[in-house]
C-alpha cells in the first residue's frame, strides 16, 4: 500500500484528530509512505476512492445501552433486539434504524462519488447491511468480520493444531457459520474433534472456566460450541457460539450455565467488560498519541494488523494478490437453499478482478432449517422495518417472543423506545 | 363421471361398509351409473387408478386430543403442534409423524401401482404433505382445501356481492392465503371493502357476535379478518383467519376477544363443537344408510357436492373441462420469493393435460416476511422431523416458543408425549 492515501473521517473532531495522529505516528514508526488525510466531510472522504471502509456505529454504545435498559424494564432481557440467532449484543437489527440509514447513505455516496470503489462493510450488522446495500445499490460491497479468524485460531489452539496446516472451511451467514471442511492434508479432522470432545474437553473445560472468570469474551471454545456441534452436527465458528436459541440465553442463570460465571460476552457483566475494554483501548490510543516515549507497535505485541480481513482484502484487490478470504457477499448460488439476494459468509478467492464464487457449497438440512432459515426471517424483518416502517412491524418482531406475556407489554415497550428523545426521527419512521 | 369406478378404502370395516352403502344409495337416488367397490387393502384400491383421493387421518381425533391434553398439562395451550401461523387444530405438523408416514406411503403406492394417476391430497396438513410428496416422489400430486371457497362465499355474502360476478384471487400457502385481486369487472373492490370495514363492520359485527354464540366455526368474517387486513395489507381468506401469531391465540381470553364468546374454531369449546358435529354427521350417515325412508339428498339441501374442489379437479382433468381451480402445487416460480420446492396455493388452469401455472404472482413483502416465511420455516421443521428424526428437533420446535418457561418444561413435554403407548414407533423415530 506504499504511496496510497488513506482518508480518515469522523463526525467527532477530537476522535478524528487522535486517530489521525495515531495513524501518522504508526506510519512513521514502520516507515510506510502512506499519505494520511482527515476530514469531517463524508462525501469528501468518499470521493474518488478505491476502497471505502465503513466501521461507523450511528449513535453510540450508550444509545443502545439506553434502549437495552428500557427494554429490560418491560421484561425484555438484553433488549428487544436480542432474539433467537441474534443474541450478539452489538448487532443492532430491529432497533438499528440509524445504523441502517447511515450505512445505506454511505453506500449511496459511494455509488454517486466513487462508483467503482469497493465498499468494505465492517460495521455490524454485517448480514443485514451487506444484504441491504447489495439489494438497494449498485455498489460492490463486501461484508467483513474477524469472527472466523479468531474462532479458527482458538479452535486450532484448543486441539493442538497448527492453524497454517489445516483446511477449515466455514460457511453460512455472518455470526452463523459452520465448519463444512476440517482437514489436515487429506485427513478429515472431525474424528479427532469428536475424540477431543469425549476425552479432553472435560479437563479443557476446567482451564477454560478459570479463564472466563476474568475474561468473559473467551467464548469460541465454550460448552456452547460443543452443544451446538452435538445439536446441529457441525462446528460453529467465532461469534456463532454467541448466537443460537433461547436455550443458551433465556436468562442470566442460563447464560452462566453455558458461558461461565460472568455469563459470557453478551451478558450484563460480559458486555460491560467489553465496553470498559473499548474505553481503555481508546485511552491507550490517546496516551500513545500524546506520549512520545510510547511506540504504537508496543500496543500490538504479536499481531500488528490483527486478525481482521480488511487489509488482506485490499491487498488482494489492489495488488492482485490472489487470496482466499472469508467474505460476506450476496449468495447468488454459493450456498444451496439460501436465496440469491441474501448475504452469505464464505471463503472466496479475491484478486484484482474482485470476489470469485467459483464453487457451490452445501449445508446440512438441519443447519439450514434450524440455524439459517430462522436467522434469515429476522434479517428480512429488520430490512422490512427499515425500508417500510410501520409500527405493526415492531409488534410482529415481539409478539411471538418467549419474553412476551401479553400484547400490552409489546405496546408499552415499543412506545417507551419510540418516546426516547434520540428516537424522534425513528419514531416518525415507524409511526408515520 | 358416468361409467367410472370408485373404490372406497378404509381400515375400519364397519365405517367402510357404511360409506359404501351410503355411496350406492346416493348413486341410485341421482341415477348415476358409477360403479362402487370397497376394499380394506390399500394397494388394491390404488392399483390402476386415474385418481387417488387421500382423506385419511392416521390415528384419530382422539389420539390427537390425547396429545393435546398432555401438552396442556405441561403448559402448551392447544398442544405443542399449535404455533404461530399453524393454529388450526387439525393441521398436525410436528406431532404428525403417523400422518406424514401414511400420506407418504400412499404416495409411494401410487408411484408403484398407478404411476400416471393424480393424487389428490385432501387430508391435512396440505402444505406439509403436498410439499413432502412433491419432493420425495414422482407422483402428480395436487393438494386441495375448501377454505378458499368457503371464505370467498362468506366474504362475498358479508359485502352483499354476488360470488359469481367477482374476481377473487387468493394466493400464498394453504391456510395462509391472501386476496391479491378483488374485482367486479374492471372495478377494484378493495375501496368498497375498506368502506365496508369503516362504515358497516361495527353493525355487521353485532350480528356475527350473536351467530358465534352458537356456532364458533363462523370465523371467516371475524374481527381477525379485519385486523389481519389492517396489519398485513390484504384480505386473508378461509382458514387463514384461524391462523396468525400469538396475538390472536395467546390464551383462551385472547381467543374470546378475537373469535367471539366460545373462542372460535380452535379453542377448547370450539374444537369440541366441531368434533361433536363430526360425530353427528357420521351418525346421520349411518341413519340414512339404515333407514329406507330417508333420502341421502335430504342431507344436502342446496349444495350436493359441497364446496370442495375435488370433483371439479377430476372433472377438469378426466373430461378436459378447462377450469380455474384453487390448488396446492410445488411453487416452481408461481409466487415470487417462495422457494420452488414449497407447495403454494394458487388458482390454476386445470385441464386434461394437468395443472398449468401460466403466470407469476406477487405478494407484498410484508405478507411474505411476516405471514409466509415464518410458516415455511415451521413446514421445513416438520418435514425435517419426519424425514430425519432426532429428539433435538422436537426441542428446537419448542425452545423459542412463548409458552416455554425453561428447558426442563420442553424435555418433560417431549418425554410425556413420546411415552404414550400409541407413540412407540414415533418415539423410536425420534429417539433413535
Amino acid at each position: 500500500m506504499n504511496g496510497s492515501t488513506v482518508t480518515l473521517m469522523d463526525i467527532n473532531k477530537e476522535r478524528l484528530e487522535t486517530i489521525y495522529r495515531f495513524a501518522k505516528k504508526y506510519s512513521s514508526e514502520v516507515k510506510s509512505n502512506i499519505n494520511f488525510q482527515k476530514t469531517m466531510d463524508r462525501k469528501e472522504a468518499i470521493k474518488d476512492s478505491d476502497f471505502v471502509i465503513n466501521v461507523a456505529m450511528a449513535g453510540s454504545h450508550e444509545y443502545y445501552e439506553k434502549m437495552r435498559a428500557i427494554s429490560e424494564k418491560y421484561g425484555y432481557f438484553r433488549g428487544i433486539n436480542s432474539v433467537e440467532w441474534n443474541m450478539v449484543s452489538d448487532y443492532h437489527t430491529i432497533w438499528g434504524y440509524y445504523q441502517f440509514k447511515l450505512a445505506q447513505d454511505i453506500a449511496f455516496d459511494v455509488e454517486a462519488l466513487s462508483p467503482d470503489a469497493w465498499l468494505l462493510q465492517v460495521a455490524n450488522p454485517v448480514l443485514e447491511l451487506t444484504t441491504l446495500i447489495g439489494r438497494t445499490t449498485k455498489v460492490k460491497v463486501i461484508g467483513l468480520c474477524d469472527g472466523y479468524y479468531t474462532g479458527r485460531r482458538d479452535i486450532a489452539k484448543a486441539l493442538g493444531l497448527n492453524e497454517k496446516e489445516i483446511t477449515f472451511v466455514a460457511i453460512g451467514l455472518n455470526h452463523d457459520i459452520w465448519v463444512t471442511e476440517f482437514k489436515k492434508g487429506n485427513e478429515d479432522l472431525y474424528p479427532l474433534f469428536r475424540e477431543w470432545i469425549d476425552k479432553e474437553y472435560p479437563s479443557f473445560y476446567k482451564t477454560w472456566y478459570e479463564e472466563v472468570k476474568s475474561n468473559p469474551l473467551a467464548v469460541h471454545v465454550s460448552p456452547v460450541m460443543v452443544d451446538m456441534y452435538k445439536t446441529y452436527g457441525l462446528i460453529p465458528v467465532g461469534d456463532t457460539v454467541r448466537n443460537g436459541t433461547w436455550k443458551y440465553h433465556r436468562d442470566l442463570e442460563t447464560k452462566k450455565k453455558w458461558y461461565g460465571p460472568l455469563g459470557g460476552f453478551d451478558s450484563p457483566e460480559g458486555w460491560k467488560f467489553y465496553l470498559d475494554r473499548e474505553k481503555k483501548e481508546a485511552e491507550k490510543i490517546k496516551n500513545v498519541v500524546e506520549d512520545p516515549n510510547i511506540r504504537v507497535s508496543s500496543l500490538f505485541p504479536s499481531e500488528p494488523i490483527g486478525l481482521d480481513p480488511v487489509v488482506p482484502v485490499i491487498n488482494a484487490i489492489a495488488n492482485d494478490k490472489k487470496s482466499i478470504i472469508q467474505v460476506n457477499v450476496l449468495n447468488n448460488g454459493a450456498i444451496d437453499g439460501i436465496p440469491n439476494d441474501v448475504a452469505v459468509e464464505i471463503p472466496a478467492v479475491v484478486d484484482a478482478k474482485g470476489v470469485h464464487i467459483d464453487k457451490s457449497y452445501k449445508l446440512p438440512t438441519k443447519i439450514l432449517n434450524f440455524a439459517i432459515r430462522p436467522r434469515i426471517v429476522r434479517m428480512e424483518w429488520a430490512l422490512e422495518a427499515f425500508l417500510e416502517g410501520g409500527k405493526e412491524i415492531l409488534f410482529e418482531w415481539l409478539v411471538d417472543d418467549p419474553r412476551t406475556k401479553n400484547d400490552q407489554q409489546v405496546e408499552e415497550v415499543i412506545n417507551a423506545l419510540l418516546s426516547m428523545e434520540e428516537n424522534k426521527e425513528m419514531a416518525k419512521h415507524f409511526r408515520g
